[in-house]
Formats: C-alpha cells, sequence, structure tokens
C-alpha cells in the first residue's frame, strides 16, 4: 500500500493522476498549506523539504515530480505509462518532465513564491518577478507548442506521464491571464484528457 | 556514434563525466558563451532551447541533466552508473538529480542568470536575487549533508550517476564564497571524486 501526500493546486496533481491511471492501490492524504500542514512536525519528518507531493513506499519515501512518475511507471508498467522498452523515447519523456519541473514550474513559482529567491521583505523584487512570470510562461507554452509538443500526446501516438505533467502545469496558465486557445495543440491536449474519468476523478479531489 | 555539446562553468559537466565514466563514444564539442555560441543559428537548430549540454544521437537531440545521465547510464549498463535492476533506488537517483536540478540548479542561477526571472533592466531586483543566492546553496547544500548525502557516496555504497551530478554543482560553492569544508561528507565526497582519472580528464577540458 502506498500514501500519497498531495495538496491543491499544486504539481502533486500528475503524480496523483499516475497513481490513478497506474491503478495502483494507495491511499491519499490531503494537505492544507493555508494551514500550513506541510511545515508541521510529523509532515517534516516523511519529507524534510516541507513539500508535496511525497509518496510513502514500503522502501521509504520518494518526492519530486519527475522521480515519482518514472517510480509509478515502472513498478506498474501493465498501465504503460512510459516507454520502459525503449531508451531515447523513456529519456525524451524523462526530458520533457525535467523541462516542466526546472523551467516552467519554476517560472510559476515566481508568480507566488519570489520570497523564495530574494529576502521576503523586499516587495519590490518580489513584484518585478510576479510581474515576468505570465511572459515566462507564455515563451514556454510557445516552445512546448511548436518544439515539443508532437500530438495527439507529447510523444505523438504514445501515451505517457509527460501527457499527465503536461495537463497538469496547463491548468496554470489560468492564473496568469494566459488563454490557453493562444495554444491550439495544447488546448485539445487538455480538452481530451479532461474528457477521461480518471482525471475528472483526481481533479475533485484538487477542488480548493 | 555520440556528439555531445557542452560549455565551461556549466552543468554540462555531470553529463559528460557520465560519459567518460560509461567508456562511450563520444565527440564532444565546446561551445563559448561568451561569443553566444549557444545562440547561433546552426545550434539553435539542434536545441531551441540554446543551453547545454545536448547529445546528439542517431535517434535525435537529448537535453536536460537528469534525463541524459539515466539516458547514459541505460545506454551502457556494464558502467553500472544507476541502480537499473532496483526500480526505488533508480527513483532515489532521480529524485535527488531532479532535486539538484530544479532547486539547487535554480538557486545558483539567480546569481548570475537573475534576468531570466525579471525585467533585464531591473537592476535592483537582479541584485536581490544576487544577495540571496549564497544562503540558500548554503540551505540547500545543509539538506544535501543532512538529509540525502548517505556516504560515501549519494546512494550509499552504490556510485552512481547522483554521485557525478553532485560532485558538478559542489564545484559551484566556491563563487558563492562558501566553503565547501562547513559540509564535511560534501567536501570528501569531492576529493574521493577529484582523485579518479575520468574526472581529471574532463575537468581539464572545462576549464574557462
Amino acid at each position: 500500500m502506498l500514501t500519497f501526500y498531495y495538496a491543491p493546486g499544486t504539481c502533486a496533481l500528475a503524480t496523483h493522476l499516475a497513481l490513478e491511471y497506474a491503478g495502483a492501490p494507495y491511499e491519499a492524504k490531503r494537505l492544507d498549506f493555508k494551514t500550513n500542514d506541510q511545515r508541521s512536525p510529523e509532515y517534516l519528518k516523511l519529507n524534510p523539504k516541507g513539500r508535496v507531493p511525497a509518496l510513502v513506499t514500503d522502501r521509504g519515501v520518494l518526492t519530486e515530480t519527475p522521480a515519482l512518475l518514472q517510480y509509478v511507471a515502472q513498478s506498474f508498467p501493465q498501465a504503460k505509462l512510459a516507454p520502459l522498452d525503449d531508451v531515447f523515447l523513456l529519456a525524451k519523456v524523462n526530458e520533457f518532465n525535467s523541462y516542466l519541473c526546472s523551467t516552467v514550474h519554476v517560472y510559476h513559482a515566481h508568480k507566488g513564491r519570489g520570497y523564495r529567491w530574494v529576502d521576503a521583505s523586499d516587495e519590490a523584487a518580489i513584484e518585478a518577478m510576479k510581474k515576468k512570470a505570465p511572459q515566462n510562461m507564455a515563451d514556454s507554452f510557445t516552445m512546448i507548442e511548436e518544439q515539443m509538443l508532437k500530438g495527439p500526446w507529447v510523444l505523438g501516438e504514445r501515451f505517457s506521464t509527460a501527457d499527465l505533467y503536461l495537463y497538469t502545469l496547463t491548468r496554470w496558465l489560468e492564473g496568469h491571464a494566459i488563454d490557453v486557445k493562444r495554444f491550439p495543440k495544447v488546448a485539445d491536449h487538455k480538452q481530451r484528457l479532461e474528457a477521461q474519468p480518471q482525471v475528472q476523478k483526481v481533479v475533485a479531489l484538487h477542488k480548493p
């Protein structure tokens, strides 16, 4: 049995979706960031980073979305969530997921969590980050639209965890006042995922 | 035959080391960031991100350090650069590499590349980021020292790509005026890697 910690509005949605698509036996535990659940002593003992997602397995705790996505795909290979039979294609999935994690998610975080990178009392610098975030998000989704998303899925015909992660971050565009329709392939990708029952079930659990 | 693009002082060192440890047949091509080689039309055709590392394979181009590290480990399994026989341990390697990529590297980048996240003319905000970078680097290396680096290697007894990546980012501490000796396990880890001929050979190619 796996125990999965998540909070609504976070990138934990991607791994939550992967667990659901995998048909994994798991219990989901929701943390409330408003009451700082992720900083409670009990949770910090599990995950000293004080973030989500975190997955408790019988061998220990795992964190970091790209690592979790491959872990779920490899643990439940019958769900075919990654091209495990093809080293190059698996690297393409990891390349895509790593870009979302280290570039797109980081762009997004500069909107609401600028205090990570400057003194928390420096309101002008935090405001300056907030101001540039939408442009950076739009630029990275332009690259995804034009260079990375082959269509209909990220890899082309093969569905993978990259699709679940892309969907998760596509949902953040609205908070930057960016209309997803500017990116027709991304918009179509989002719509097709939202038609799937697994997505509907998990997204309902992530309502604020 | 693989072609590997790198630039000195960048995270490309990690993948370069992995190729060397793997005994991979590869040609290394050095880009000069001072003359903006990474923005040349020829290079952008290969890698539209305009960054390094990039690895040209006979199936296409791969980027993003965590993806490249696993690709090299899986392509040359006899080198035992990742615990490919153990899904959980492989996830621990990916968790570690993902943390370096999306958190530690990003902290570091706020020292010299703040223009990515604010208007490039906002000197005060860029200065504010530069000022906090050393503290963030020290905090993340405290976490690595206390929670993540089991010793002697990241995973404990098993050497992996996580060690090559950690070594690469450890080298950046000096630029933040942080003495690696504050982190005894990390300092020992660095010293043991620097005694290895593969590291000496590749680091020499990365001299400014």
